[in-house]
């Protein structure tokens, strides 16, 4: 019989925390097919043993990991957007909010994106519903811009998903010892996707 | 002793581009630590010492995609879009031809971003130049935007990252039978990536 699991996500502790955070940096760099549940026990000072004190399986693991990365982003992106009323600020918010996020170097953020097939097609669609809520957020943002005659004449879901690009694209290439800072790729990234999609000749 | 290879390059007939998109696309949907030389054989007819009559290991069956995806780039993209020397045009060239390009549904094309850290470092820096002389190029034609007074104040490094971002995430949500065509997204996204980057309104 197996022993009782403690749940992944309720009360999540730093000690767990630092385990997605570190699981994930492996995740990204091997692939999460070729991780082995040793060397990610190895990286966090556990035997396998201990580790799965923490964690069922592997792919239960790549499933917290893409929970909590979640929980960061609607924390740090969505909710504080969602309180804000206008929806240009809003749209700012929501760029500058989520490219700090893509550029802390965090890799639970970066594999979201990268490794949602290894997932169960169960959690697969737990994890993509989440997903959909924020684009239909980000979508219905520039609807509110376009109520309001602010928008460019563009379709909102080519829009959304370039700007999500856009974004997605930065842990890529973003390196915190380039010539430029963070919030200095990220206020250019918020100009240029603004400009992009804001009527801004009206406004001059 | 080893028989010697066809050279990988060299004169690809129609059917060792088969086997390139039809591996592509294996690697596309299962990874490519995780594909196995037989599934691969298999899905194109072939024994597994029949596939290596083309190609001589998994990592070299790779390089030869890439240097295949790279070549179709080159040709369907750049060349055409260097002929063209008015920078507007170009820029306008270079969006709507790549959009084509990744739009079309080889995932040849897919997996040379995807897949990239498959390759022996020998390999993916000959790659990575290639696509550098691409970056270049994109990033040289808005600097010609600039000089021409036609550029909105963006770096056009993060610039052209960010179109790249925009680009490539295309095959990511694109889906042929979706409710827009490859071409009415490809006119959307120019329309966007053109607004974000050009001083439209001192067009107006």
């Amino acid at each position: 019989m197996k022993t009782p699991k403690k749940p992944a996500l309720a009360a999540e502790s730093d000690r767990t925390i630092d385990i997605y955070v570190k699981a994930a940096e492996i995740f990204h760099e091997q692939g999460f097919d070729a991780t082995s549940m040793s060397s990610i026990a190895a990286a966090v000072d556990l035997t396998k043993a201990g580790l799965y004190y923490y964690i069922e399986s592997k792919e239960d693991l790549l499933f917290a990991i893409m929970n909590y990365a979640m929980e960061r982003l609607e924390t740090m992106v969505i909710e504080p957007s969602r309180q804000i009323a206008d929806p240009r600020q809003r749209l700012e918010s929501i760029i500058t909010r989520h490219g700090r996020l893509l550029t802390e170097g965090n890799k639970a953020i970066t594999i979201l994106t990268d490794e949602i097939e290894g997932l169960k097609p169960k959690h697969r669609k737990e994890i993509l519903d989440r997903k959909r809520v924020y684009f239909d957020f980000v979508r219905e943002t520039l609807e509110a811009l376009r109520a309001d005659g602010q928008l460019r004449p563009v379709n909102t879901t080519v829009a959304t998903f370039s700007l999500f690009g856009t974004l997605l694209w930065l842990p890529r290439w973003f390196r915190p010892d380039g010539p430029l800072s963070s919030e200095q790729v990220i206020e250019e990234i918020t100009r240029i996707a603004s400009g992009g999609l804001l009527n801004n000749c009206a406004k001059n």
